[in-house]
């Protein structure tokens, strides 16, 4: 059934053809309802993103399965199995998009669900616990500005008020979520709508939003866990502006050579602790002098950065805080400047669970397919799986060009692959 | 007549109860006609400036000198040598200042002028070559956006087409020379309205508009030169944006790692060149990414940032410009990012001359006071002075909190020392 590639390493892995087919027509489907001119724009709770739902269900359908809405409006397409008051395995992902995003950020994870529970049931293969994928709605940040809003309120993880969020046209999320037909009641209770003990477990397939798989020429990655961060919006840099010709050196209270200083310095240790096999990665998204004040010929008195770790370990980004935090005295004090904080704000990491990497790893391998590990930087449902205690697992698809963008590139043929691995992983795990 | 301190470094001059009484007379006068509630309002070619020139021209002919206005509408206080076509020696500064400015910049040397003339008047003194008091007009860029107007007209150093320049309500530059009485037709043919040749020597008291005097507790300083400046005002340092989270630092192309390092390395090789004796002051006063694409979670794609190296040496900045292009070519291969750079302005630095520099030394030392070096970080008339081939000296005078704002804060005992230095060098050079 499955085609395996000749070479150690991967390069076209000809899968399964009725997944390549059932992949073709999902995909061309969820595009032509989509796209706006520019990009695919199926926004959280929107009439698009239930559009897509229903290309999906009715797809489902017509594959003999059957399915439903649970009391999140999100879809579920359910295998049963022989024991159906076992917790149930879970896969998928969502199936919104931002703005003039691209067709397969979070489709892609559905529709290998699909792929696989329509190829169970074909083949007549009955597990003892059902097997359900989730069509999640809400997990882009970009209409609400908030992230996961469909896994969270599944799992009780969306606090009552967040309801009150609102759109750049000043819809409210619970209107919104009562609209698609979500249970906003007992989501405003702060009720969970689904019991986390009764899932088994969550796998996730989705594009890689960064660009290591294509710059190391893997079609897939078995994800680790889900990168936390550490935040500040804004840190501001404090010297004195004066005359830039005016002012010697040994005088200068410098907010761009201060700030400069730092970022150096921080580069290094970054650089240090990657060499330790550390998980790291450090941003300074925003920074300038400030308009209203600076000029060519003045020494900037001030500066503004934004600052940001993210690690999938806890303890890495705090001690990289700590030595952020100490080389802003240490640099302040040697040059006279006062960098100051706002809030400090935090995204916990997910650790994603190690039976189910060694799964698909197994799986990836049993196929002839490269089984590289790679650290997931950008969030997920799963991440919220996770941290609610669902043992949960993501592969992670070759993608070209990031996400969030109309020129996000997927190869069916590295779909495919990651389509294989699940499928052998799931198998294996409800054998 | 001079009063001397009495210990080695000069703690309290008493200076001159003449020249004290006429300074306070004339800084509280012209403080009356242009407090604007803020600051000190006199902007070039304004009536503002006008009464300040009739203020010092007043003044003057109640002490008994003859005055004059010149071609350009500045004011001319003589007092006539004995030999009348000799070329005559010039000392003073300008009477205009920035919107909410201070009292002290600029008219400080007019009135340091006035003082040595009255007294040399006073007392009889009659030179062979005349001296004179220029109180020039429109030193300050902020309206037209041109520095020197008033002494570049005099020497033949303003291109006619710079008379088409407008301040902000649309005024045109030589509409407003014209309404005070400039002879702009001769400026518009570019003819100089003073024969360089006719001037024997400029010399130009000033505040200092930096914090070095006071730093170093020195209540006056002879200045060495005047720096120049070579300027980018906008070097663009283009990488690529990404996911903060899922791209790895050995794929990113981040803008504001990549100038920091930059700075980082100018930095240090702006010490290395100090310790080497170079005189040098770098400045990158606006530093920015960018407003429309930055965001906390993205990797910044580009920065763009002002670029300025001034000295007194236009071998040293032309030194340090190279080590400034050859770090951009190093760091944008090393770290994946292309640094481009709009036109490059240039402003000469002055040569100070060596002989007054001498004189004024001299005199300090015979005064008691300290003779120290101090080069000029900022512009000044003397540089058009010096730059048409006249030799220039310039005193400056211990000034806290900079110039261009109301806090400018000069002490009347150093403001008395300085013109006592100059005093007798004046008198020296012209015995």
């Amino acid at each position: 059934m499955i085609g395996v590639a000749t070479s150690d390493r991967c390069e076209v892995f000809s899968g399964d053809a009725t997944d390549q087919l059932l992949a073709r027509e999902l995909f061309d489907a969820l595009h032509a309802a989509a796209f706006d001119g520019t990009g695919i724009t199926r926004e959280a709770y929107s009439p698009h993103e239930s559009q897509a739902l229903g290309i999906i269900e009715a797809k489902a359908r017509s594959l003999g399965l059957t399915t439903e809405r649970d009391a999140g409006a999100n879809l579920v397409i359910t295998l049963e199995g022989t024991e159906p008051d076992l917790p149930f395995l879970a896969c998928g992902s969502h199936l919104d998009s931002v703005p003039q995003g691209g067709n397969y950020d979070g489709a892609a994870g559905v529709i290998a669900g699909l792929a696989i529970l329509a190829g169970f049931h074909a083949e007549g293969f009955r597990p003892r616990r059902s097997l359900k994928v989730l069509g999640l709605r809400g997990e882009e940040s970009a209409r609400f500005g908030r992230a996961y809003i469909g896994s969270s309120a599944l799992l009780g993880a969306l606090h009552p008020g967040e309801l009150e969020a609102r759109d750049r046209d000043g819809h409210r999320l619970g209107d919104c979520m009562a609209g698609v037909g979500a249970d906003v009641a007992r989501i405003g209770r702060g009720e969970a709508l689904l019991d986390p003990a009764r899932i088994a477990g969550w796998i996730e397939l989705h594009i890689e939003q960064g660009p290591v798989l294509v710059a190391r020429d893997l079609p897939i990655g078995i994800v680790t866990g889900i990168r936390g961060n550490l935040r500040h919006r804004a840190v501001e840099c404090r010297g004195e502006a004066g005359h830039s010709g005016a002012v010697p050196r040994w005088l200068r209270r410098d907010a761009v050579f201060a700030s400069a200083e730092l970022v150096g310095h921080l580069d290094r240790h970054w650089r240090t602790l990657l060499e330790r096999g550390r998980d790291l990665v450090v941003t300074c998204g925003e920074m300038g002098t400030d308009p209203r004040e600076h000029a060519i010929a003045r020494i900037p008195g001030t500066t503004c950065f934004s600052f940001e770790v993210r690690s999938q370990s806890r303890e890495a980004m705090e001690t990289f805080y700590d030595i952020f935090r100490s080389e802003c005295a240490m640099i302040g004090e040697e040059r006279g400047v006062v960098f100051s904080f706002d809030q400090r704000m935090e995204t916990e990491p997910a650790v994603l669970d190690a039976a189910w990497i060694a799964r698909l790893k197994a799986a990836a391998e049993s196929l002839g397919l490269p089984a590289e590990e790679i650290p997931s930087g950008a969030g997920h449902d799963a991440a919220v799986f996770a941290n609610a205690g669902i043992p949960s697992a993501m592969v992670f698809v070759r993608n070209q060009h990031g996400s969030h963008n109309p020129r996000e590139a997927m190869e069916i043929g590295d779909f495919l692959a990651g389509i294989a691995v699940m499928r052998a992983a799931i198998r294996e795990a409800l054998e």
